[in-house]
């Protein structure tokens, strides 16, 4: 067989054993956080019907959803599709439907709808479940963008109390202060409040128009967010009476204050102000460890989505995007025949969190998952009388490793370095015949000479 | 938007809260004891380049790899193919290569194999690495057959002692013991044995019919096997000879002790018996837990890639096939080119050790997993005072919950049934007042009043 020179498809990683124990750190940490509040884990395929998928993310994301051959023979299927339909021309849109059924998911979040509707016989509401799990989007890899990549979800259905809102940020608060951030900002905003500033303003259907100019006050500033305000067919009478609303300033209860008098003539308004109180009570009363929260109106990720509540996280030790996000929305099971569900949700930006914890040097220096001690030794005697040794070490669930005989001992410590493996044991002949073994620290270079009983109770 | 009856495509499977509990279980027990032995996790990615995976499965294992469609025009891409090549003529086997570059990975091993390859100057040798990861197959789907299942591999490469043979029985009895199994057998044979046998009657190049035909025997017994091996081409001498050896009894060292008389003429024979000898030496001085090490020469699994030890494991508790496998092979990276690699590796069936656990009842019943405690109140007054409470007991990392005010009492301990909670605490007026909250073992139906303080020592 001719050799290949290997390689990964294009936007998709290996993950080397250093790598893996950090991203576990983050995966172990926020699924912790999850059980905690009570969110039980679920996955589902990484294959599901096309039928599912299709529809789902608007024409730009269905062109992104990774299509599965069917396996068999599909181009007959394709030949006898041409026979029976009058003038079917072959495409790629065409054809994609004739021979491909099964799509890798996209998110977690359809797949969830489809779990929900599925077993809903099953489940007891309201139903808290979070899941982790890679997703797949043939999207241009770019640096931070994969085409395979993890997400992080949780969510309640059939559940519209906001505790389950303010218990989202305490979550965030407790798994990102748990992984170590010092300094990071929870903002949260209210789509009834944006459509309530669309209302003042007596322009409902433009919402969208608002919310995306509105949305890039940070990047632009006030005038340009009023030059496109303009632009988008917004008068001059409208961007006064919005303006003092988009300059919110001052703490979130005097935010509060000045939106509600802003939108006093906004039924939709001023329920979402009420809400975002409702939610500030409870944390007020539960306590953050860490986050900073930050009403901020011009948060609109999502909009066609979210009815409730919407979120952002991002922290302010790195220059990063958001590191989560979520928000309440309606109807959410609607798609596939169970209307009137109620859902929110929150997401965590797992390969983001890697970059900062990275960048902050906050994984933690030894791990647990790692091997604590190598045994070296000479020859085949030393073997011998290591083996047992060894096994007591592992009853006592330390993770240790015995170097097979044979070579020689830089190599050996060479071994244990690479693996960064902090002690050693070196075994020869005078250590079988004195039994008393020389425990290496491969950090600070000290050796001690130990008994085996007096190892056995050593704390590695 | 027309609502679809959800389903998963054929083969494969959502799994609920309970599932995940139990299947993480398996997965959790496995890894801890793969890391005990110093087994590092990697990842790679769920698509490999269809060159990666193609023509090292044999025809029958090509067609059942999943191959993910071309995003993009590929339809041109097939046009501008026949275009160019005279004849070409559209099948399925001439347009999949055309239209698809990418497919889902078959197994563990030929990724692993590509992995070493590219990051050999990046790793440690001899590398010891495990992977729990989903595989894909487009196999038939039938009872305990799906086309998307999770492989527990561990292999090393780099190193040819016979210790690391050792230790996979050791680790197969560690974690199978953790799991609760209480009867088990690991079964060991030798590449270098079978070899033996054919040689001592001159057929080496016959081995695969061979052994095909001993493999059978607990199936078809002595008669049935000769009758086989004479419709393969075997003579009365041949089988006389062999006879001994596969109604070979007694303990492993009297099984040895035969083997080694009836394969005298056999340098590979007897360097097979050696192997053996040494990793049972190994044993004998590491000491098993649980399980029965048997020398089963009819065991010849994966024969063509195998070339030196050969391992199964079968429970003696269930009816199942074997729950796990593996050997030593000698030319892993070759296929990548990188030659003269020395591995062996074990795999663990987990759905089999799945239902295994299932029928024998094994699954813990209580689990760090699931939430401890639910409180129940009746109103906003009842949330407000349950709140803080909750916050303290999930800093004790206890997992709780609230259940949102306004629900009737029914219903909230209806939720903590469905969800196996363990113990609820009822919060209503008399017991704001008081500040003695009753905690009801929802298992036994007992209850008692305490006090906050009390509440938060107390071990749920």
């Amino acid at each position: 067989m001719a050799s290949i020179k290997p390689s990964v498809p294009k936007g998709t990683r290996d993950f080397s054993p250093t790598e893996m124990v950090r991203r576990n750190f983050i995966f172990d940490t926020i699924k912790s956080v999850f059980r905690k509040y009570g969110y039980q884990q679920i996955e589902t395929p990484s294959m599901e019907n096309l039928s599912t998928l299709t529809g789902k993310y608007g024409d730009e994301g269905d062109k992104l959803i990774f299509k599965v051959l069917n396996s068999g023979d599909f181009w007959s299927d394709a030949e006898s599709k041409k026979q029976k339909i009058e003038n079917f021309e072959f495409t790629s849109k065409t054809l994609t439907p004739v021979i491909s059924e099964k799509a890798l998911r996209y998110d977690l979040t359809v797949p969830f709808a489809r779990y929900v509707v599925m077993h809903q016989n099953d489940i007891t509401f309201p139903f808290k479940r979070f899941q982790v799990q890679p997703v797949w989007r043939a999207d241009r890899p770019q640096r931070g963008r994969y085409r395979e990549f993890y997400q992080c979800d949780a969510d309640v259905v059939g559940s519209d109390s906001l505790l389950n809102e303010a218990e989202f940020i305490l979550i965030y608060d407790d798994a990102l202060s748990k992984l170590g951030l010092k300094d990071f900002t929870i903002k949260i905003n209210n789509r009834k409040i944006l459509s309530g500033i669309a209302e003042i303003i007596d322009k409902a259907d433009n919402i969208i128009d608002l919310t995306v100019a509105i949305d890039k006050l940070d990047k632009i500033g006030l005038e340009g967010v009023i030059k496109e305000l303009i632009e988008r067919g917004f008068t001059e009478t409208d961007i006064e009476k919005i303006k003092p609303v988009i300059l919110l300033e001052g703490s979130n209860e005097e935010k509060l204050a000045s939106l509600r008098t802003a939108l006093s003539t906004s039924v939709t308004g001023l329920k979402g102000c009420e809400e975002i109180e409702t939610v500030f009570n409870y944390i007020a009363n539960g306590k953050l460890q860490t986050a900073k929260l930050e009403l901020d109106i011009t948060l609109a990720r999502g909009l066609n989505y979210y009815t409730g509540a919407i979120f952002e996280v991002k922290t302010n030790e790195v220059a990063m995007g958001s590191i989560g996000g979520g928000g309440r929305y309606d109807d959410l099971t609607g798609m596939f025949g169970l209307k009137g569900l109620t859902g929110v949700g929150i997401s965590f930006g797992a390969d983001r969190i890697y970059d900062v914890l990275e960048e902050l040097n906050l994984f933690p220096e030894a791990s647990s998952q790692s091997t604590q001690l190598l045994i070296c030794c000479f020859d085949k005697e030393g073997e011998k009388f290591a083996f047992p040794v060894l096994q007591e070490l592992r009853k006592k669930d330390i993770n240790a490793e015995l170097y097979p005989a044979g070579a020689k001992l830089k190599k050996q410590l060479d071994y244990a370095n690479g693996k960064n493996i902090p002690y050693t044991i070196i075994i020869g002949s005078e250590e079988i015949e004195s039994g008393l073994l020389t425990v290496k620290n491969m950090i600070s270079g000290t050796q001690e000479k130990k008994s085996v009983e007096e190892i056995l109770k050593f704390s590695f």
